[in-house]
């Protein structure tokens, strides 16, 4: 439920924004692609020297380093050797560590030296390579050449260093390396550099700021649609490695909290024999001899799950939308995180649950995902994301955020819906006057509402449902549904556009509710969004691993 | 990857069984309609004289029965009355408790008395009304009135009673009630009961034992056909919502074991541009202008991410399949669970992970869902599931495998793939020697797998592939795959039918091998064959909510 959004096409969002000057950027492009042509040459040049040198069998080191046999169809025997975790490196000072890493950049400093960057998850350390009784200026060499982003196997010794390193995360300690093997390599030039990735998107506010204060700042910022056709190298940037660990935590997080409660994970349909829901903006697929359609949402289904005594459920799944909206907030597939319950006496049971729900996300994220949040913040410079001191989220009725608008200027009546400029100036009114960036607004306007939606006690034109917001976004939408059949079915009938009861798409959902359904509410929230706001990042595409719009179904 | 099983048709499965006698059958069914409609008429005829008598004015229980108005559209104020869980009973004797509920049946005794049996979860409970003083008898007619499946709010005293009461799960209280509302009143008749959901599947050996053991077995056995129609009734029967509460707990174990080992949960697209893996079997649909298709499984993508340096990645998430296989054992979307992870040096590392995976769930199950277990099975008096008792899965060769089954009498090549049968005789031929219903078969002949997996170094003809069992049956696929994308396009050209490494499908995957991937290997499990497998239900449409077939795509 939670991206129907109607006005979103309205902000001037744009996923994929224009460059202040193209042929400034061209140029710096061409410079950028030929000085990695040169580099690239220049390493093959280096290796095939250093194979040279160490086929004249006066290499001491030529067991030490070299390429590895195709892991697994070889008859390459297991050595057994335990590899280490960079991240615990400091348990290992002085000692001897065998572990497989990649090359963020190596060069040969002179005949006797050479530096490599190694990466191993969201470590880097710096290795050194030193020619010496032991360790042949071969060896140095062809370290030095080894070409960015291969896999390798390093055993060097741990040590402790005098000045803290600038270049490595790991700043107190240093590889001296002994063995260095190829394990799988990486071709030259790579179509996008991985410290490209690791840089903010290209016109965005944030993002000029670092671009000035940047070192080398004449590097241009790389598009976003040059990184998603790039994005297997895309993702390896520490900034994407940390945003999906992230969405990863925050759908961990989700499941912990509600499986406490009693909540059943279910998997429902996402090929429907018939659309439902009004049939817009449904995908329409083959299914042997007929027509299907792809799920726009759990939403009839959860239902029909309470209708079938399942107190509590919860999925976690793709959520389809056939809108053709190209915003930086809209995906044509994304995740929802949904949830439906009965509840006992009142709806608001169930928006507490919500809000605990998203207060326990939030608190888990910082503590348990500091480091990623504060890697990717970073970058865009992003604000804390505000919680409530109180601990209690503001529960705001629809009207009074109107007149909340209203008296900070804004003409709109009391039963319109909310433009997203208007939800984002109320999120800035609400952190304003609550201090949070995180709050509800409850007793929507009935018309604006799904016709499942129950109508409100005090005023027919309102409903008992409601939508959550992060940074003035909508993150979540949810409400008390109809569970009388001949209630829903009307209420269906009288839907702008009206909705048939009896219609194939729809049959089922609405009998399903003359079986002694318990009242229940629920909601539905978009994964990315949630990251999204939460990191308070430009795109929504950036939250997905390989999104889909309606340009774009590729990688 | 779990469900490629081109043999499957074989076995002559038939999800939908004939009955043995359709007259008989046809003749039952007419009778039972007959007598449900009886049972409504007189239901509503009592109904309706209890609230002409309560109109009489002389009804000291007036406040304390009827039909409550529907929760949440009117005015009605929340009592804030505790609602007690019925599996916490026993705190309560003595007590007064007030809980929702819903009627498995209910009689009239006499004029004074009336018996209810109640449902809360996987509790039932009896319920006495009896006249007195403070209880009217119009109020006792019109609690044995209320319809099948309604939910009501009762409050009553919880009772210890002298003799365990045999037609309820709470054999040793039961509630002497004093107030009973109806919340939401159920049609009647129904078109399924509950009670006949709570029974076997008809034509299975089990089923019939069960059917000829039963009192008034004369009430046929409902088809899986009229089940499935009218699912949200089915589903309310004890051993569907068992079914499911497991299949959600094999998610949770899956991933709360998986999270241990620092696996990152992923969401890969399920639109993709372009058919890969071939293109066979592959639902399409419109995407705007132009044609796009369903993820066949996650295996492009799940490498892709293993390829952008995220070490280990699982995805739980819908798999289509647009095969035409009308067995016990497909369906044409299930859940996948999906893990990959990159290895040190051998892939025998990660077949270790997924065993003890596996050992991990079967045993958590053991532990927390041994109510849930019992329940289902018990229903269809199946074995224990068998472990190793040396916690060690057998690991065997596929070579030894065929071996096994020529002793046994089968006839078949060194290379050719099992057939269902044969896979099932293996089975037991492995409880046999290892007493296990879980094992392993490994390096499985290159031809019959996909274009993708490595090659064996023992053998050109073998790879390093193997396949997880469960009684006999599959219930996981996996491998190392190749990580070097030379290797893969001429595997790919090779493979029977040849797949071409530069289409639109294949082009992205083939080349993220060219950046550095590390060795890896993976694994698809079925979740639904894993719970059917676990429980030894005869047909895999009963883990799915809602299953989809090439029949059936509703509701």
């Amino acid at each position: 439920m939670s991206q129907a959004d109607p006005a979103a096409g309205t902000t001037g969002d744009n996923p994929q924004p224009e460059q202040p000057s193209k042929n400034a950027l061209k140029k710096a492009q061409k410079e950028k692609e030929k000085a990695e042509k040169k580099a690239a040459a220049k390493a093959r040049e280096l290796a095939e020297r250093a194979k040279k040198d160490a086929a004249d069998g006066t290499d001491v080191s030529a067991d030490a380093y070299g390429e590895l046999p195709l892991c697994g169809s070889t008859d390459f025997k297991p050595t057994g050797t335990p590899r280490a975790d960079l991240a615990q490196i400091a348990e290992n000072e002085d000692k001897e560590i065998t572990f497989r890493c990649w090359v963020e950049n190596a060069r040969v400093q002179s005949a006797k030296l050479a530096f490599l960057n190694l990466r191993q998850g969201l470590s880097t350390v710096q290795a050194v390579v030193a020619a010496s009784e032991k360790l042949s200026k071969q060896m140095v060499k062809y370290c030095g050449s080894v070409s960015t982003e291969s896999t390798l196997v390093v055993s060097g010794l741990v040590k402790r260093v005098q000045e803290p390193i600038k270049s490595a995360s790991i700043k107190d300690f240093e590889i001296h390396v002994q063995k260095l093997h190829v394990e799988v390599k990486a071709d030259v030039p790579l179509p996008l550099q991985v410290e490209d990735a690791e840089r903010p998107l290209p016109n965005d506010t944030a993002a000029e700021d670092d671009q000035k204060q940047e070192e080398g700042g004449e590097r241009p910022l790389v598009s976003l649609n040059t990184r998603l056709n790039n994005r297997t190298l895309d993702l390896r940037a520490k900034i994407n490695q940390s945003i999906f660990v992230i969405k990863s935590g925050v759908c961990a997080l989700f499941q912990e909290f509600l499986s406490k409660k009693g909540f059943v994970l279910v998997h429902t349909p996402k090929i429907l024999g018939a659309a439902s829901e009004g049939g817009a903006n449904v995908f329409e697929l083959k299914y042997f001899d007929r027509p299907a359609y792809l799920a726009q949402s759990p939403q009839f289904y959860k239902q029909m799950l309470i209708a079938s005594r399942f107190q509590k459920v919860m999925e976690i799944g793709p959520v389809f939308r056939a809108e053709n909206s190209n915003t930086a907030r809209h995906l044509t597939e994304f995740t929802g995180l949904d949830l439906e319950m009965e509840f006992q006496e009142n709806y608001h049971e169930v928006m507490g649950v919500l809000e605990d729900l998203m207060l326990f996300i939030f608190g888990e994220l910082n503590a348990r995902y500091k480091k990623e949040t504060d890697l990717v913040r970073g970058v865009y410079h992003i604000n804390e994301f505000k919680l409530p001191e109180s601990g209690k989220v503001p529960r705001i009725p629809f009207k009074e955020g109107i007149a909340m608008l209203r008296e900070a200027g804004e003409e709109l009546g009391d039963y319109d819906d909310l433009t997203t400029p208007q939800e984002k100036r109320l999120g800035r009114l609400v952190l304003e006057k609550y201090n949070t960036d995180f709050y509800t607004l409850d007793q929507f306007p009935l018309a604006i509402r799904p016709a499942y939606t129950m109508p409100s006690p005090a005023d027919p034109l309102l409903s008992n449902s409601y939508d959550m917001f992060m940074r003035g976004q909508e993150i979540c939408s949810g409400a008390q549904r109809i569970h009388d059949s001949t209630l829903l079915a009307s209420q269906m009938r009288k839907h702008d556009p009206p909705i048939d009861p009896e219609s194939a798409g729809t049959k089922d959902y609405v009998e399903c509710f003359r079986y002694g359904c318990p009242p229940h509410a629920g909601g539905g929230f978009g994964l990315e969004r949630i990251v999204q706001f939460w990191l308070g990042l430009p795109n929504i595409r950036m939250c997905s691993l390989f999104p889909r719009d309606p340009q774009r179904v590729v990688p």
